[in-house]
């Protein structure tokens, strides 16, 4: 069987971006609403590129790659700027070289090298970050270190439903090593198929359930991270009180103070019991209120997604003008159907009406498909990209109102839906849409994200719920970080990584 | 109304100890099983003490004590040996001033003037530690910081369920405060009625609820820090990607990275709807077997607490040799019955069998006392103390087994009961009984504990699931702790606190 071939320019599978026909028809379809500046663009080629600065020593040499197309694949995450930047060919700052250890040892070796040669080291899993992540802005020789060879689902302990898994492992191979025994992650981030297990665990991510243990954080029972100077091996329990806890220095931390190798995580029995219902709201504070009462009344759905009604209906085809709650409920020992009406009467309470079961899955595939159509928007020209948050009940208003007004202030569209929900608070997830002009889109949207974070931040959201800091958010992200706790960082940077060479320029300069 | 007056050398109320005629009949009931060693010794004077070392600059003065007295309440915390010390007057390092800030400011210039003088400052909340976590054991004058004047609610959000809460307010006025709402924190730990909001936050404190989030810190919205280097005041939101969680730095920090001075915390409503039953098993295996399907099904209860036989003997007055599960439920929103229905099916499928409710209550009164009895059996010379951790269900016999022995090895009896239970792995809990002979108690419990401590790290378990970790646990912590992790502790800590006045000898030297 042929491999599938991974875009090295945009999202996902190279077969699997829209063609020609695709891209027209979603260009009539995007007309009315933005004004397209000229002709789709064509896909890429990799353009020369210029010598790598810098060598691998003869020991790692062989698990080292330099050629043009290996350096351009690695020189850029996936967000839409890496995209605008993919189709004109900027690929400024490339890595020099791509290493492919294939166990710890070699990421040790790799570590020494670069320590010793001071050449920076950027990990690199399923390479899916959206915030410049994945690559490197500051000057001279780089190496990007792949991960994807520290593959597999490594160890299974039944009795207490846990699993060690390497953290080069993507999501399906996840799965694939835990179905066999009847067990799950159950953490399905948007970018499950091309992200990697140790990426999620560096950058704090979230899977798409949407109560009870969102960030992958609070499924890691330990973790096996190599720095610069030593192994850490926490211990394998499922909770301790001894001193803060050392999971959490190096979950979120983006690679800046190790190489997360691997990590035993808390698994779960694959749930049989399922139930769901979509209910549309007139009024979206309504729809507000609602999702707020289910969430606060603890009956913990796995699926408690509120679409404004912009979103539902370029997300779900709802052109019914109603905001759009899905609900879901899911369990592997008894069933859900009482839980499901309990929620379901609960926003009835508040005005809610169940609608057509249908929102579910139209939604669940546009969410699928959308980056595949992101990027040929980005073809066309047209300015789209997400950005997300989450701030307190309390707060959420004021905070959507602003991010609304700063967007619609520089002609942009801005749709929201929850992608996750607390009993504090919810997750605001926003996709922006403007009109590009072709050469000036990645500073049109520069503009449009330094809006809306300042709303943002002014309204009290973080600046990221699970899209992590990488290089793009880190002015936000270093005023919302309390100070004393950014020196605490900087001097533990210091002590893991005296030569500096781990992901510079992510968390801390 | 008189105020009740705390116990300066024993548990609790001073008027709530057990008096002669108790404590006569406690022996009694003793001494079949072990060895009494005398008489029952007398309730102690504070001795005459050294005057202080050090003097309060005159701005402190007005908020500093130096009482003996007072300063012989604050000389140790609540563990057994603490209690043998005070009962032989052995308080050979008391703290030089006692200092009452009122406000965060007061907290400010009590660290300013430290860090000057170099005169360690040990942060004191309810002075519950049973690990050694508010006494100093270095030379040199030193400060007890007394929180209890940082005390209430201050504020609540009822819109997005959570409050902010000073960390000197003890137990009840946490709930005091949040009453009038129909909120809870619902954190109740053994210590409950004198142990401090803030004590709960820098040792990772754990209430009496079984499943779901018994520590503190997953309540934890954001904290305010008082450091030497600047206030760290972390942002109000529900959840965060951004970079590692700063909360989790000093949740568990035991005040050596910072006096927390308040927090927001995640309430609850108060809940309406309950169901309980108490189910025996012929067979421990049997038990465990059980405890752990109801806590992988799912079904969250709020009390799974899985006592042994000689638990349910000597605390629940269980005679029937049998092992006993207390299965608790409770919702403010919906019934639960139908949910202990299928978590008893559960026990009944390993052979439990329903028993008479009353163990519940009888166990939670017992549970309740236990402190004082523990004061009398003090006075009377016998050897009583816990001792707790967690591991993984696959590793829980072997270690089980293992702290039975070390313990039996030495003369002692014990108990293990599960305070908490997770999907992963059981928190069990030792309580060891041995005769003493009088003058060696702290030296036989020394004994005891260490081998216990031994044979616990040696099966994987950690030093300790809620106790913390003090000037007690050290030298396992120090062995459980991952070595970079250290370091970068003690990074932190030198930028943090560069006079290094913050509670010497905890975590760190």
């Amino acid at each position: 069987m042929a491999q599938r071939v991974r875009s090295w320019w945009g999202w996902g599978w190279a077969d699997a971006a829209l063609d020609g026909d695709a891209c027209a028809a979603l260009a009539e379809r995007v007309a009315p609403f933005l004004e397209l500046d000229g002709e789709l663009a064509p896909v890429p080629e990799v353009s020369t590129m210029d010598a790598p600065r810098v060598a691998p020593p003869a020991a790692l040499a062989p698990i080292c790659r330099a050629d043009p197309l290996t350096r351009a694949g690695h020189a850029h995450g996936k967000a839409y700027r890496d995209v605008v930047r993919n189709l004109r060919g900027e690929l400024a700052n490339p890595p020099d070289l791509v290493a492919y250890p294939q166990g710890e040892a070699a990421v040790v070796a790799v570590l020494d090298w670069a320590s010793a040669a001071g050449v920076p080291v950027v990990p690199y899993g399923g390479g899916t970050s959206v915030v410049g992540g994945v690559e490197y802005r500051g000057g001279g020789p780089w190496l990007s270190l792949d991960l994807t060879g520290l593959a597999g689902v490594a160890e299974v302990d039944e009795v207490s439903r846990a699993a060690r898994i390497r953290a080069g492992t993507l999501g399906p191979a996840v799965e694939d090593g835990l179905r066999g025994y009847g067990l799950t992650l159950r953490h399905f981030p948007q970018s499950f198929e091309f992200s990697s297990f140790g990426g999620w665990l560096a950058t704090r991510a979230a899977g798409h359930f949407a109560t009870g243990h969102p960030h992958i954080d609070d499924a890691v029972e330990a973790l096996r991270v190599v720095t610069p100077v030593g192994v850490v091996e926490s211990r394998r329990v499922p909770a301790s009180g001894a001193g803060p806890a050392p999971e959490r220095l190096w979950l979120g931390a983006e690679g800046a103070l190790g190489v997360l190798v691997e990590a035993w995580v808390r698994v779960l029995p694959r749930p049989g019991y399922r139930a769901r219902a979509a209910i549309g709201f007139a009024e979206y504070p309504d729809a507000v209120a609602a999702t707020r009462a289910v969430v606060q009344s603890g009956l913990q759905p796995s699926n408690c997604r509120l679409l404004d009604a912009l979103e539902a209906l370029l997300g779900a085809g709802a052109g019914d003008g109603t905001s759009r709650l899905l609900l879901g409920f899911e369990s592997a020992d008894q069933p859900v159907e009482a839980l499901l009406a309990r929620a379901v009467e609960i926003c009835r309470d508040h005005g809610g009406t169940v609608v057509t079961e249908s929102t579910v899955e139209d939604w669940r595939a546009a969410f699928l498909a959308a980056p595949y159509r992101r990027d040929a928007l980005a073809r066309l020209g047209v300015v789209v990209e997400t950005l997300e948050t989450a701030c307190t009940w309390a707060g959420f208003a004021a905070l959507h109102a602003a991010v609304v007004t700063a967007v619609a202030e520089l002609g942009g569209l801005v749709t929201c839906r929850f992608t996750h929900v607390y009993p504090d608070g919810p997750a605001p997830y926003f996709t922006v849409y403007a009109a590009g002009r072709r050469g000036a889109e990645v500073a049109i949207w520069a503009e449009l994200k330094a809006a809306a974070s300042d709303a943002i931040a002014a309204h009290g959201g973080t600046i990221t719920h699970h899209h992590a800091v990488g290089r793009d958010h880190r002015p936000w992200y270093d005023r919302e970080r309390p100070p004393p706790f950014a020196a605490a960082l900087r001097a533990a940077k210091q002590v893991l990584d005296p030569a500096g060479i781990l992901n510079p320029g992510v968390l801390i300069d």
